[in-house]
C-alpha cells in the first residue's frame, strides 16, 4: 500500500494542512507551509477547495435490507415486522452478500467508513464489507421467539460463527446481537450476555423503539420498562449498543447514563414508522450515556445517508424542543463519528495523528459552500452527500471522484438475488 | 429550437413511452411500440432506465438569499429577521442577479423548473432566471413598516416595476408581494390587493408563519388571527399564494378553504427556525384550499431541494400524526408539481400532451431504484436529488447529465458579490 499525501486540505475549523497517511493511519498532520512535504513514492493528492471530515460511523443498521426497500412502505413497526419476517424466512447467503455490497456502495458514496450491523448470514455480510473496504461490525443475532429448541439451535450457531470469525481481518468486529426483549426469552438474553462478556464482545440490541414495546414489557415483567428489565438482568453496561432508546422515562435515562450505555438515534426510521421523534440526546449525554447516530435498515429508513440523518435529526430537535439553537452541529458531528468510535474502543472518528485514516474528502467547490458560515453549517444544512468526492477507509481510497470500483457488477449481482428472493 | 424525442422513457405509473417535445410543449406521448417514431431533425434521447417526472414547482422562496446562508444560523424567526434586514439594507442589483443565478443553478440540479419568488430588485432576479431557462414568478414586495412615506415610495416603485415587466418573455410571471400583516399597514395591504386584482396579478404573502405573528395580530386587530384579519379586508381569494399557514385555527382552515387560497408548506424553514411543524395539509385540502410545497429562502431552510423537502414533509407528517400511512406519496407529488401550476393557472406540472415541456429525467440505474417498490417510494424516500440526470424546462435542456452550462462563471460571479456585500 502506497502512502497518501493530502496536500493543502481544509480542516473543519477552517485551517489548512498537509496530511500523510501510511499503514492505514494518519501518520502526520502539519499546517500548510510547515515542514511536511511529500516523499518519494507517495501519492500526492491536490486538495484545493477540499475539506477533510472523519468517515461517518453508522451505529445501527441492517445492511442487506437495502434490497428490501419498499416491501412494507408506510406501515407501523409491528405490522412492518410481519412483512419483513415473511421475507427473512427466505433469505440466503448470496442475498446477504449482494445486499451488503449494495449497502457498502451507498455508504461509501455518503461518507461512511464503519457500520454496526445486525443481520443474518454475517460471514457473507463481512465478506462483502471487507471486499468493499468498509469496516464492519457484524453480529450473531439472537431472536428465539421464546421457543427453547430455537434458542438451543441459535446458541450452537453463535458459537460456530464465533469460530469462523477468528480468521477475519483485524479491522472487522464481531458482536453479539440480541434482537429485543420482545423477541427473546430471558434465558437466551442471559446466555447471550454472558457469552459476550466472557469473550469481550459488544452487545447490540434494540431497546425502547416503540410505545408498544414499552407497554408490552411492563405488562410482561411486573411494570419494568425494557431498560429497567434489561438492567435487572445485568445486561446494561458500556459494552452495550442500544438502538433507538426512544420510549424512555427519566428513570430509564438515569439507568442508561449510569451504565454508560451507547444509545443510537435513528430518526428517519423512527419517524417513517411513526414510532416517535422526541429523542433525548441531551438528557442521555448529561446522564453519562454515549449518544450516536444510525440510519437503521433501508426497509424502514430508506437509505444509509448519515449526512441526511444528521440534518433530519437537527430539524426534529429544533422543532419539538421549540428552540432553534438546539442540536449544536459539533455535537451532531460527534454523534456521527467519534462517539461511535468510543463505543467500539476504536482510534478513529477524528482527523488526528495516530488515528485510523478513515477520511471523507468533501468538495467545497460548489454553491453550497459559498457562504461564510462555518463549514459544518454549510455541510450539514445545505449540502448533499454527493459533496463527498472521495473516501479513504483504513488508509485506502474506496472512492475517487465519486467512482467506486465495481459499481455496475454490484447492481447486476443485486438484481439477480432480488429476482430470486423478493420478486418470485 | 429543435424538437426533442424522448425514446423509451419510463413514466411514474411504471409504463414506458415515447415523447415528442416541440415548441416548448409536450406534443405527443405514445406507449412504446405504438406509432410514434422520430422525425428527421429531431434530437433523439435514449431514455433507457430513465423516468420522466414533472419539473418541480417551488411555490415559496427568496431566491437570492442563497447567498445569505449562514448569516443567522440557529435563531428564532424574529431574531433571524433582524439579522437579515441589516444585510438587506445593503443589497444591490448585482447581488440579486448573482444570488438568483446560484439559486437557479441549485434548482436546476434538483429538478425545479418554476419558482415563486418574493424578493428585492426583481428585474435582476428575472434576468437571471430567464438566462438560466427557469420559469420565474417574481414580485414587487410591499414592506412599509407602517411608515406612510415608505408606503408611498413603494406604491410608486411598484407601478414603475410593473411597467418594466411588460417587455419580459411570456413564460415569466409578475406578482404583488405583501410581506406580511406584521410589516405592512392596513392601507398598504388594501392598496396592493386592489392593484393586484385590477391588473390580474397574483398576491404572494406570508401568513401564519409563527405563534408570535398569530398572537401579535390578535392583539393589534381585536382578536382576529392573520387569516381572519386578511379575510376581513377582502384580501383572501384563489389569486392569493399564502406562504406557511402553519399557525392556523379550525376557523382559519375553513376560511382558507372557502376562499380557495393556495397554501404553501415550507417544512425545512419552519422546523429550522423552530416555528412549528404540525402543518394541516389534509384539513386544508379537504376544506377547499390548494396545498403546495416550497423551500423558503436558503438563509433559513438552507437549500432549494424540493425532493428533500418532500421527504422531510412526509417524515414530519408521519411523526406528529402518529400514523405511518400519512402523507400519501401521490399527494405529495401533486403538492410539488400540479398544485403549483394550478395556483398560477399554468398548463404544466403533468407529463401530458399539450402541457409545457417541464420534465425531470430521473436516472434509475442506481441502487436506489433496485427495489420493486413503486417509483415514487424509491424516488422520494431513498434517492437523492442527484438522481435528476437531465432537466427540460420550457422545451429546452437546461441540464444534461448533471452539467449546467456556465456553472463555474456563476460561482465566480457569486464570490465577487459576496465579498462586496456580506464579507466586507
Amino acid at each position: 500500500m502506497n502512502n497518501i499525501f493530502l496536500k493543502n486540505i481544509g480542516l473543519i475549523d477552517g485551517s489548512k494542512a498537509n496530511i500523510r497517511i501510511a499503514d492505514g493511519k494518519i501518520k502526520k498532520i502539519a499546517p500548510c507551509g510547515k515542514d511536511l512535504t511529500p516523499e518519494a513514492g507517495e501519492e500526492v493528492v491536490d486538495c484545493n477547495r477540499k475539506v477533510a471530515v472523519p468517515g461517518f460511523i453508522n451505529m445501527h443498521t441492517h445492511a442487506a435490507m437495502t434490497l428490501m426497500r419498499g416491501v412494507g412502505e408506510d406501515m407501523r413497526l409491528e405490522e412492518w415486522l410481519d412483512h419483513i419476517w415473511a421475507i427473512e424466512a427466505k433469505l440466503d447467503a448470496p442475498f446477504i452478500y449482494w445486499g451488503t455490497k449494495v449497502a457498502c456502495l451507498e455508504m461509501i458514496k455518503t461518507g461512511t467508513t464503519t457500520f454496526n450491523d445486525q443481520y443474518w448470514f454475517s460471514p457473507s455480510a463481512h465478506l462483502a464489507a471487507s471486499e468493499m473496504g468498509v469496516r464492519d461490525a457484524v453480529s450473531y443475532v439472537f431472536l428465539d421467539h421464546f421457543k427453547p429448541e430455537e434458542a438451543q439451535r441459535q446458541k450452537e450457531q453463535c458459537i460456530q460463527m464465533h469460530e469462523t470469525v477468528k480468521g477475519w481481518d483485524a479491522r472487522s468486529i464481531f458482536t453479539i446481537g440480541i434482537h429485543a426483549v420482545y423477541t427473546n426469552s430471558e434465558k437466551t438474553i442471559l446466555w447471550a450476555t454472558e457469552y459476550a462478556r466472557k469473550h469481550g464482545l459488544k452487545i447490540h440490541i434494540h431497546v425502547g423503539e416503540s410505545e408498544k414495546e414499552d407497554l408490552d414489557c411492563k405488562a410482561a415483567h411486573g411494570g419494568l420498562s425494557p431498560v429497567e428489565y434489561l438492567d435487572s438482568l445485568g445486561v446494561l453496561g458500556p459494552d452495550v449498543i442500544a438502538a433507538h432508546t426512544l420510549w424512555i422515562s427519566e428513570k430509564d435515562i438515569e439507568i442508561l447514563g449510569k451504565r454508560h450505555v451507547n444509545c443510537v438515534h435513528n430518526i428517519n426510521s423512527n419517524t417513517k414508522l411513526s414510532s416517535g421523534y422526541k429523542f433525548k440526546w441531551k438528557e442521555l449525554s448529561d446522564a453519562g450515556a454515549n449518544v450516536c447516530i444510525g440510519t437503521d435498515g433501508c426497509a424502514s429508513s430508506n437509505n444509509l445517508d448519515i449526512l441526511e440523518a444528521m440534518k433530519t435529526t437537527a430539524l426534529f430537535q429544533k422543532a419539538w424542543r421549540k428552540d432553534p439553537s438546539e442540536m449544536p452541529l459539533p455535537k451532531l458531528l460527534e454523534m456521527a463519528t467519534i462517539n461511535g468510535a468510543k463505543a467500539f474502543g476504536l482510534r478513529t472518528g477524528l482527523i488526528k495523528e495516530g488515528y485510523d485514516a478513515d477520511i471523507q474528502i468533501i468538495d467545497t467547490d460548489s454553491s453550497f459552500f459559498l457562504s461564510p458560515a462555518p463549514f459544518l453549517a454549510n455541510f450539514i444544512y445545505s449540502a448533499h452527500s454527493d459533496s463527498v468526492s472521495s473516501l479513504i477507509s483504513g488508509g485506502k481510497f474506496v472512492m475517487r471522484g465519486r467512482n467506486v470500483v465495481g459499481e455496475k457488477e454490484i447492481l447486476k449481482g443485486a438484481r439477480t438475488v432480488l429476482n430470486e428472493i423478493i420478486l418470485r
